[in-house]
């Protein structure tokens, strides 16, 4: 299970007032604490910052990876602060994302073409994501065809069903995780990941519905979630659900976890 | 989901006290949390009474059932103590259950095809149960097929995939749970179920393993539990594993549980 964690983001009012003042010491502080939990990429987000966020992005990649053998996933809508990000960046990163929506495909899909980073491909081609079983699994379809026509391969391509809130609609879960596997299926070699927050929006003990949502995605195939590592219930649950899914010979990395504490 | 309560078991020694001194007071108390707590279903088994168990059993569920409407789940492999036990049961009985083993199918078979009760079959033919996933399965369809032939609808049939310690072999839960959604796919309509507590035996942090494994094995069509109600940790995944599964509409369950304390 990939993990990237998700706490360098300036819609965190302590991570915006720490990129604008280019305080290096509590992003690398952040960053290396993810990546300690267990953290194999590490989510960068300064779209809040409007115009200046392709120099806050570029400054957040340089600052990070200055300090810490990490890569980084970049999420914007911005192509420049992508491009830029992109041009500073060691090793392989992730961009996220590309959607069927004309204007962001036009956009970003140059850009992640030019290197060869992971690309989380967004399952939506507007501003809200399809509803339906079917909706989900043709636009899903259609994006990755249109991703691998230019050139990005299957094994780059991370699938976000873009699940949303169940306290809008409680069916949008299990739809979403179906149209998931019915494309991991489809397009053997895929990834696929989602954000856990947003699945219990506006219903009460999130932190429950985050861990169990999470078991159940696993088993639907999810191979990589974008979290918070220092949430230590979270991080056990992907230690256990692998050790469940045959993914742990022995349960030696869960008894290991165990032993340092982690669990 | 249906729940079946797993705390009435002589393997407690304070249920062997309280079965030995007939206490009445103390199994109804028990049997009362449990209903409370949401289960369907109570298990009673009074195995270790060994020559005993008949009149055991018999005590256990006229004393539970002159107090509480619940069915009962007769966890039992001696035929003449399910027999008698039936005899006495209001309701629809379960019996927990019948495997392939030659003598243990002769014995319970014909019991259990008296009444219309619901079967336990367990995916086993001997002592230890097999552990490939061609073997689960072929031993499954085989006890399926024996006991349709004896007059038992699919409907009536909670199968078992017997899941091993995974202490014991890391791979057999992934593996039981496999051939457990390919039989449910083979014979549309019966149920499946199993007990919780094994999988996570000798691992620690049994707690965080059960709860997990419970959300996993829901998304792979698990329809009933043999679990502790009044762990409310469990009970709770169980709500939020319905929930995210598409089968709590607006959350209206969820919502109700958490306003009564129940998440």
């Amino acid at each position: 299970m990939l993990i990237v964690g998700e706490e360098i983001n300036t819609s965190r009012p302590a991570v915006t007032e720490a990129v604008g003042k280019r305080d290096k010491g509590f992003i690398t502080e952040i960053a290396r604490k993810q990546v300690e939990a267990g953290a194999h990429y590490l989510d960068v987000n300064a779209s809040t910052f409007l115009h200046e966020e392709p120099e806050c992005l570029r400054w957040l990649v340089e600052t990070i990876q200055s300090e810490i053998r990490v890569p980084l996933c970049l999420a914007s809508n911005n192509p420049k602060a992508v491009s830029e990000a992109l041009m500073r960046h060691e090793g392989q990163p992730m961009v996220n994302g590309v959607s069927l929506d004309p204007d962001h495909f036009a956009a970003l899909a140059p850009v992640v073409g030019t290197k060869s980073c992971r690309v989380v491909a967004q399952c939506s081609s507007g501003k809200t994501p399809p509803e339906t079983f079917e909706q989900k699994v043709q636009i899903g379809s259609e994006l990755i065809e249109k991703l691998t026509a230019k050139g990005i391969a299957l094994d780059r391509i991370y699938l976000d069903p873009c699940i949303q809130p169940m306290g809008v609609n409680s069916g949008m879960a299990i739809t979403a995780l179906e149209a998931m596997r019915e494309l991991s299926n489809r397009y053997l070699g895929i990834h696929t990941i989602c954000g856990l927050s947003g699945v219990s929006f506006g219903l009460p003990k999130r932190r429950l519905i985050n861990s169990t949502f999470l078991a159940i995605a696993m088993a639907y195939g999810l191979t990589a979630a974008v979290l918070n590592p220092l949430d230590q219930q979270l991080m056990a649950t992907v230690l256990a659900a692998e050790m469940i899914l045959g993914r742990d010979d022995g349960c030696e990395r869960y008894i290991s976890a165990y032993q340092k504490g982690k669990v």
